[in-house]
């Protein structure tokens, strides 16, 4: 019986609970409905205030900004195109689930897209994870892809130094079962050529490996369940010193102040071959397991980086953690070094530019069957790059043209508009890139400092004599020269003289 | 007394559901967080099934996809710059307020972001608005630009159609304040040439003017306040037939029957300067203000177009009407017509390729003092477009390339990959397109094989005795011949032997 009663008034909760949802749901849409007619009663009177803003975090690009951007993207599509590449584009939205634990304690940082029924979909926040799943979805068991888009991350902006929440990735990887620390060591080649190609100035690159990584936890006495929140510490050792690491360490995370020193001891070593030949004699070191074998294929990968003539810039460096949890094998990134330093101190590092490394797990965590693909890709953070390029520029007093124009089309009379769109007709159908001023009868003068002001080399004027004479006067810009030119040799003459431009 | 009793009543009815709502928030959160608890559990014990898809709406591009994708950017690209245009971006979201009021009816298609703290934002609909903000926000009265990205739209989805919730819109768009259909006119002359160029079979540009349309509207006795409504309605009959926007006009939207008919007569005219000069006849359009402004600017549109040579495929419809609530003057269209037409019919368009107008009102919405800047544009619809090339693609059997790659470098024995590397490094160093495959030994048939599916044209082939002699063998994939190289020519010699390629 009091069963019965239980059963009936948890019943009636619930009937109660699904009617104050459907009250509540309502409510809702009476609201929005009201909203949405002071914002059309706004719209009507033309009086309501827009923040005139782009989202916080994200900035519009200028057709300046633009000229820079491609110059940038010229430089690393073609390194990918040289290292034999395809392209793929996946959406810029995946469902929720796929970004799901992923990404550590960064996940909080990505960005949901509102649930209007239907699928619950997020903003990318790499361009890794979704390769994983294009991967996975079509079976693809060997690729090697670049993809150049933008992520998103709810991070805090510092826009001067380039970090931003909506930003460009250029990622170059290579998945497939392949022999060992080859397609490794390519990856560090492509960031070597393209940070020595855009010329940003020094630079080093910092290699390790995340079996090396454990290893090391391991034998300083790290437990096991405690290695991905240490090494996120370790993470932090290029922005704050080891002193603060160690304290978050012991007492944020709870290590012994016995394992932090001996991490501390461990993560201060950087090198070369010399380094890691050194750590595979370490007493402790080279009898676990896993560091022996990371410290091995790192061996394999300075011998290939020696073939490639690269190791000048490279730096196995066991303080480098990298964030992300889906690592598995070789991390690296790419730091700029201070330009100038009078004082003749070791050079500071000012941020770092590309990142990447081995992460042989994570395709098999969205094939059904757990099948593993190998991967190995690198990621190069090209906002830093434009903001050092966009601060050069600006300095150089370089003017940078935002067109491709190559002639315009003038008059130099009244009433010769037809003229000027019969002509601008004829050379646009020929592929000659030409303007003019949308004006009926626009001043020679105008037409002359429209070229000036965007770096048109040519204007072909029209005028009434040359029409009867059957011959446009092509005037050169730069040196104020003009000649006459029969109609139908005129695209040949314009090709010719823009062809050095 | 009962006043009293009533306003009580409310009261308690605003309480109780102001209590009701409290509630159901309480519940969705709590549901929330078993979501998310089920959510951490799946992840701990590696065995949630995820679902292996795109969003819905939304595709990937693979490497095929990609190489057509280029193709047609490639095409629109350089007529855009053709025509001078400069390049910006802006970013993928706006404030929410920032689309608000600007799209009527399709505003419910908007994919808004989950509030997670600070602004509201929402996916842009198109580049034109996010185009009308950055010129307020900049204060630029003068520009000529193209934009190529993503939009968002979360209508329902026919992809074999070529119609997806992620999609790319290619803008061009001419804003300043001219002389009156210049611009205009260059638009379609841009629609034409991107058609006409990518070879699309033939189509048609339909051409009206918003003016003409509301002139028509009030001489038919449709009331102003009914003006975007029956616009909607007249918008859809290039999908249903007259009788059925009839019939909503009068039943849905109140239209008198004769109002109806009498735009019924209109809307099914179409033609050219021989319809506007007709038009301008008409006694009842003659005697309307804004439908002889719009009729006026027709005829000189046509005039310029004639300039232009492009009439042939423009047609004055006075059917066009066009979704969006922003246009204020020209209105355009361009469908492909059905191919091949074996009963001699009349062609029957198959879609919307491109469309656009101009603009004047919706740079003042974003300006604090409400200063106008005239625009007009066009937005090419590449995903039909996409379809379409990939179709062919497809009946063709042509083989695509999906890289570039120039040579790859292999081995006729084993333990040669270190001159491998060596050797890929020089030519990669030399800018050569270069590939090797990421074996120690791999098998030369192997090799082979790869640069047959691939396109690769050349092997550079690294072997003992070659080595020794100071050459390499340069194999050409598709005659077989093998020629001895000097190694410090074999840079020279690849570039010759591709320069054809």
């Amino acid at each position: 019986m009091a069963e019965e009663a239980a059963v009936r008034a948890q019943a009636e909760t619930v009937r109660r609970l699904k009617q104050d949802k459907a009250d509540a749901d309502e409510i809702a849409k009476e609201v929005a409905k009201l909203l949405e007619m002071k914002a059309q009663l706004g719209t009507d009177e033309g009086k309501q205030k827009f923040v005139l803003k782009t989202p916080k975090g994200t900035r519009d690009f200028g057709p300046k900004e633009m000229a820079i951007r491609e110059r940038a993207f010229k430089a690393i599509i073609s390194c990918f195109k040289r290292h034999g590449a395809e392209v793929i584009d996946t959406p810029v939205f995946e469902l929720k689930e796929t970004l799901t634990g992923k990404y550590g304690e960064d996940s909080k940082l990505i960005y949901d897209l509102k649930d209007q029924g239907g699928e619950l979909l997020s903003l990318r926040y790499d361009l890794t994870v979704p390769f994983a799943r294009y991967l996975a979805m079509n079976k693809i068991t060997n690729i090697k892809r670049y993809h150049i888009a933008k992520v998103y991350r709810r991070d805090n902006p510092a826009m001067t130094r380039g970090r931003y929440r909506e930003f460009y990735q250029c990622d170059f990887d290579i998945a497939g079962q392949f022999d060992p620390m080859i397609p490794d060591a390519e990856c560090l080649k492509i960031v070597h050529e393209i940070l020595s190609d855009l010329q940003l100035g020094d630079f080093v690159i910092k290699v390790n490996d995340r079996r090396i990584l454990d290893g090391m936890f391991a034998v300083c006495g790290v437990p096991d369940s405690k290695f991905r929140t240490i090494c996120s510490s370790v993470d932090k050792l290029d922005k704050v010193p080891w002193e603060e690491v160690r304290s978050e360490m012991v007492g944020e995370k709870g290590l012994s102040p016995e394992a932090a020193d001996r991490i501390g001891e461990y993560v201060q070593l950087h090198g070369g071959l010399d380094l890691i030949e050194q750590l595979l004699q370490d007493p402790k070191l080279s009898q676990n397991k896993v560091a022996k074998e990371g410290l091995g294929d790192m061996k394999l990968l300075f011998e290939y980086l020696t073939l490639f003539g690269i190791t000048g810039k490279i730096s196995f460096d066991l303080s480098l953690a990298r964030g992300l949890d889906y690592y598995t094998g070789v991390i690296f990134e790419a730091v700029l070094l201070q330009q100038e330093n009078e004082r003749g101190e070791e050079p500071v590092s000012v941020g770092s530019v590309a990142g990447g490394g081995r992460y042989d797990g994570l395709v098999g965590m969205f094939d059904p069957k757990g099948r593993k693909v190998p991967c190995v890709g690198v990621s190069i953070g090209i906002e830093r790059i434009f903001s050092i390029l966009e601060q050069r520029l600006e300095a150089s007093e370089e003017k940078i043209r935002t067109t491709e124009t190559q002639v315009l089309v003038a008059s130099a009379q009244k009433k010769l508009l037809e003229e000027r769109l019969k002509l601008i007709s004829e050379l646009w159908d020929a592929g000659i890139k030409a303007e003019m001023l949308y004006k009926k009868n626009p001043k020679l003068l105008n037409q002359l400092q429209y070229c000036e002001e965007t770096g048109i080399p040519l204007v072909a004027i029209v005028g009434e004599q040359e029409l009867k004479d059957g011959v446009i006067k092509l005037r050169i810009v730069a040196t104020r020269e003009e000649v006459n030119v029969r109609r139908e040799s005129l695209v040949e003459e314009i090709r010719i003289r823009t062809s050095q431009c």
